[in-house]
């Protein structure tokens, strides 16, 4: 049976860790509005009241870095405070890759350096969409040269019930399993 | 000790079966390029080959479908297959809710009927930006009158290995978890 519950978004998303420079220095904040446009087309929804917006606006770049599972609660940790009252930095080390103002987490075993490509303005959050320009990724979650989701562990956030939750194993082979039926 | 790889778009998302109809007739394509805009806003980019893209743009509605793991194949098959060659309406029971022009899966646990509010343009894919109008979901994957991911058991696709992933197990509160470390 179905329940019509209103409207509800439930659709769950990736979590990940934003990051720009804000006077010279790296900050971070916790997202999970997130979304993929192209081939290396992101997009990011950042509530205006964040600190990081002024940071991705002046810089036009950012990064995104996908934490493992290991690192929820330093995860939870940006998503909770603001960049204005502590330095986020400091939990992680960071690095830089092609972008100058793009600082990128070493403990994620994926991160993106993005170029804002555009700026739509919603009235509750800022939507930057980010060309990527450069993927750096821990080599212990390549498997043939690809990142294996199974390696980089990423985990859900799901609004529905305020909870992450853990990615599992591999179910089928994209455009192959859906042979069978014919 | 960490490589780069190029611009390699390296996010997982959820996999969607997303509906419309064309000539009065139910259709669906699976998308995994989704993301969330804000708090009933979703987005969906679609190749512009894909044979939905005619009957979102008339209709300027659609549906957000999320399949379970057990419905893994009939998804991949709606991905390799274009609505022009098959009747992919006949995999499942069909629905509508709300909006005249949106069908939905009964067998997926979870259903979001959309308006379009923008639409934009890309050199190969139509992206839509849905206000979500109604929710549907399954009795057995609420818990609390809120939508589980547990329950739901929605599926990752990763670009990067061609692969459809499960979800598991939760990992932590939101909002919560974080506040151990001070």
């Amino acid at each position: 049976m179905k329940t019509e519950i209103g409207a509800v978004n439930a659709l769950p998303t990736v979590t990940v860790l934003v990051g720009t420079n804000i006077d010279g220095k790296p900050t971070y904040t916790t997202i999970a509005w997130v979304g993929v446009i192209g081939r290396t087309s992101i997009l990011i929804s950042v509530n205006k009241q964040r600190y990081i917006t002024s940071g991705i606006k002046k810089n036009r770049t950012f990064s995104i870095n996908l934490p493992s599972e290991n690192l929820v609660e330093k995860t939870d940790y940006c998503g909770i405070k603001s960049g204005k009252d502590v330095n986020k930095a400091l939990l992680f080390s960071n690095f830089y890759g092609k972008l100058e103002n793009a600082p990128m987490i070493q403990e994620c075993p994926v991160n993106m350096e993005c170029k804002v490509t555009e700026m739509f303005d919603t009235s509750t959050h800022d939507v930057f969409v980010g060309e990527i320009v450069a993927t750096h990724c821990e080599d212990s979650a390549l498997v043939d040269g690809n990142v294996s989701l199974g390696k980089m562990k990423p985990f859900l956030f799901s609004l529905t019930d305020k909870g992450y939750w853990k990615t599992g194993k591999k179910l089928a082979n994209a455009w192959e399993i859906g042979k069978n039926i014919e």
